[in-house]
């Protein structure tokens, strides 16, 4: 499959650079019959979108959705959906100079060499603009999971030195709702003070700053996932490492797990008051062997500091192979933490939905049963 | 595409159970005109192989490869390479009790609601001895990378609470050097002795213990990898997190970049004695946004304890949904860190190899050249 | 997805050439809980297995079918399914000198330049023996059909000039009946001996003779198929067009419409005395616009001449570009169509199924209400 | 794969209704390093526009194209290339009635019963339009054949019962230069008259007409295309099937090998004045078992008489499945055949350049030459 599309069933291509005209996404199998309207995804996106408060970045786009295909009289209609966002607020006259100047901790290096012919301003396609197509995707995957009382939420819980120790065990609203608390999407109040000054820290020293993002999915029956290359963990992983800035993935206890006995580590089963099977601890986070066991999902990733800050760096130029300096204008985020939560979110959304659409096939009674079903 | 495959073009699907009556893979899209015999395949098998020494499975099994097409007078031709291995230990009846008795941290239960008719002996598809699929087509993959002076050695940095505290910086014929001092697979002599007593300490107790792998992929040129969803850390994560017992996967610096600042992480830019573009440090890890800059790539990898334990551990009868004692008998890895390394090797090499035919394609004039000189 | 695999759900992948060591496939995406024995899948090659009767090739392979995996109880476990069939017949050094002497009509001058190293031994991978591949997973696909009312036919239309002018409106039992009369497989008793006289004369002359077939599909409802690229006519092309030795398929009136008027063509809607909307006549073949409209599907597969034939005929030498004369020895079939017929009735149950596994998430209704039902 | 998507290195991603705002496509997988403008696509969206002659539709569509990605300064990046055309003629009311009147011949029933919840304006996604996508994705795979001197041509040898006998072994200039000759797309000026007289009449009774289209690949060299399933004839056979209207397609003698024998089939290799091999005939159309051999690849399509006509014709009231009368206004084509060639082009030169792409990993050492080059 190419490069830019993710997903076998529920499938979205990616397009658009960040000073190009637009940036969007085809969404292909969406199932028809589904209530949608671009306000769906204009919730969604205004979630990642800058300028929202003083700790992002302060660049001016209105990201305003439209739909092009897909939709008829509010609903989907099976067919593709091409939503876009036309982009407003760029300078290509910034970054011309960059073409033979790789930022550091950029892609434009790797890009210079890759393609050659690449569109440098603002990134290009490296931009943090493209997660617009996976929100928006994402936006839908979200409500037809809302359909099957599957939730996704993620909230931040190291910034910096300052981290969240908590471990949380609550449902999607509890969640959603103390994650409401302040513009840090943490769940812990006592955090928001020395969390709000990691970043102002950082703003303040023309730097940036990293963290470590939670994310839970709640509602899942046994038995979802698949056994081998696509275990449940993998395609998640998948995902969200393709997600510009994430450095690091774990599920359950994840890299703690290293130190752990197995007669500790292994979580025992046990029956709830409702006669269901559970597990007494969730050290697994939810999946085992690719599948998943009826506990919540649960998994971490950390986050790199932005890479364009505004202190100056050196680099060299790709002309003459001589170091020079550059300074990064232009309006950043210095923590993109707060940005990316969405954006995992959408990810999350993408691969439990395309996971559950291969799962229509996994038991020959399933299949039958359904297809006796249609007119 | 199939859950059972892997890449797509240098493409592996995998197949059989673990007492079955045999497991085994195709590899398809390996190219024409590669020197290949079975002792290549069965070299890497070794590596994995149960009951090498006394701190790994004492399970009795020859694992011999054989080849059944693909190959003709030493030489690839261009056609699927079946490769499998006949299973000789197994018992069916001590694990026929198993099928409604789920193992706490096994795969079981999932796969008891998922499929419901599956083959539980042994863990049958779920078992660790599917690896032999991912290790036979990686040895594939390991001999086509060698050709491109692309190596890929892995080793262990931690055992429990033993934890080897160095950073490396060696080229990869010092690292298989030091690699070959122990057993253990870990670069550092001084760390020997803790993590043998780790995994002592673990059998003594019928437990079993987690562990750290560390990974490094030598000689890739600036430019691999692609930029949105196929990012290359992102397709090494799905690769790596797809192998049972991987809880986390973090690339360069990983979870410790949340504490940095952006001036510290970036990696700068600086021309090398043979006039190469490298970084002054390697904090990313060798990929930026997605592609190669010229640097090892560096990861690692967290493994849980294993799930089989001889002590005795609580579950639930399916039947009954009671609570019921299980003990686990048979032949069991105290701690999977060792034989999962060359597992994790090989499912890097499929997937730096399958980036790199994606590659052929990428500019215009590498794509006429090429052409130009088909007979 | 690679060149040896096919379909995306329900998922073959072939592999081995006609003098290794043995010819197999895997299956993957096989629903667990079907009850299956080698035996569905013998009873299907034996339709394909050379030496069955006089009119087809005397090779002698007893074709007898080994399954590895994805059984366990005499039920399908969901996990992928290898069967294959060690090949017994055959000597290698009739073949040898052809290396660099390629066969008129075959494919080896097209391997000796994009392989090179290719197994050129009784066409090594270019046989017809690859297609056992193809009948063992569509004998899979045809019992997983039969569950939903499924059922595919194929017969024998033309053998050289004789031609049976009949049109068929027959049910899928009164097919297999009228098949059954004679070796031919046409279901016109006054054709049988022209047609075997065709065949016949071929065998007297050294030659060859071509053939056409025509394929029904019974018991599908309205709306299977895809609307784009997908189209349920392209899919079936796609796996029919990939035989060896089919050069042209036709749906419905095929190259007959080109004459043809539309209000002639197009097929008016009626309603059956079983309340259901059917058409009067079927002109489209059963789809419209790549999806189905309740009736009948029908194709056709014109089938050249076999290539290999005891004829002297000229060719090159590869080495000096000088001409030469070759005779083929060995056991060859006089005219293919006999044996094509149970591939390409495998080519079509494979992608029925796939389409219908794609088709369980096409509606929201149909996910929610199958995804409840999971326990 | 996406039902939307086509092509597995070189993809097209297809989305839009008839009467919706736009329709358009995102190319994924185009080298970076073309020289290209909107311009390009223009050319080829022209040849299949309405209203550019009194034998095709006079619906009024500019088609004029944007493209918003993948392009920088008169080259391709690399990146995904969003191309799109906004429809401008449309009056949703014409067709309101239609949903639960689906119209003889065309996919609307299927469309009902499939999805439910389809944009049924203007047939919406079944619609000819879609096929904008193709050709302008065709147009970036023409220029790119283009500079390894590969020509694709298509031209009309039938139209109702007037058949062009004439065989052609063209170039691709003169085929060119002969097609020119008319609106007609035939080489053979002698038919022109009759061909214009078959579609007349067809306008004149309110009616349709079908016809048969041939097409030519030109310059490819021996050993394109694949051996199995995706065998380069059925990789043609799938992309054009998959072309609305489209009702058979055969390549080389098709369905005329039926009656042949194999020593007059089989084509017969020469060595050429330029001391290249070629063969005597070309009966089997360029391709053998799968792979070219160094001729011109030769196929033929049958295309249907247009669905709609303006005669009344019978259908059902799907509400109370009681019969009704229909008759269709708006512009319609009385003959797709014209309109169809590029489109068909188009799917031939994605599907020639997607197997170029895929060949470039065949053989090991061009694996080895080609990195080698890599900066």
């Amino acid at each position: 499959m190419s490069s830019n599309s993710f997903g076998d069933i529920f499938t979205l291509t990616s397009w658009g650079e960040s000073h190009g005209k637009a940036v969007g996404v085809v969404v292909d199998g969406v199932p028809s019959g589904l209530k949608l309207s671009y306000k769906d995804i204009q919730l969604e996106l205004n979630k990642r979108k800058p300028g929202s408060n003083k700790l992002v970045s302060q660049r001016k786009e209105k990201d305003k959705v439209v739909i092009y295909s897909g939709l008829f009289r509010g609903y989907t209609t099976g067919a593709p959906v091409l939503i876009m966002v036309f982009n407003c607020s760029y300078n290509k006259q910034d970054y011309d100079k960059l073409k033979t100047t790789p930022r550091p901790g950029h892609a434009d290096l790797g890009y210079y060499f890759k393609y050659h012919y690449n569109d440098y301003n603002g990134g290009g396609r490296s931009s943090g603009r493209e997660t617009i197509a996976r929100v928006a995707a994402g936006a839908i995957a979200k409500k037809i999971l809302k359909r099957l009382n599957i939730f996704i939420a993620c909230y931040t819980t190291q910034i910096g030195n300052s981290k969240d120790e908590n471990k949380y065990h609550l449902n999607y609203k509890k969640t959603i709702k103390l994650r409401k608390q302040s513009n840090l999407l943490c769940l812990n109040k006592n955090c928001i003070n020395s969390m709000t000054n990691e970043i102002e820290n950082a703003i303040k020293n023309d730097d940036s700053i990293g963290g470590i993002i939670e994310g839970k999915i709640f509602g899942l029956k046994i038995g979802l996932g698949d056994p081998v290359f696509k275990k449940l963990e993998a395609e998640l992983g998948y995902g969200i490492l393709g997600i510009g800035g994430v450095k690091g993935f774990e599920i359950g206890l994840g890299f703690k797990s290293a130190t752990m006995k197995g007669s500790k580590f292994n979580d025992i089963y046990i029956v709830n008051n409702k006669n269901k099977i559970r597990t007494k601890t969730n050290n697994c986070g939810g999946i085992i062997g690719g599948i998943t066991n009826g506990m919540d999902i649960t998994f971490r990733v950390s986050i790199r500091p932005t890479a364009t800050i505004k202190k100056e760096q050196k680099t060299i130029n790709l002309k003459n192979y001589k170091t020079k300096k550059i300074k990064m204008l232009g309006n950043h985020d210095p923590c993109i933490v707060l940005r990316i939560i969405p954006v995992i979110e959408a990810m999350a959304a993408i691969v439990i939905l395309n996971s559950i659409m291969r799962n229509m096939n996994t038991k020959l009674d399933n299949i039958i049963n359904n297809y006796n079903l249609w007119t």
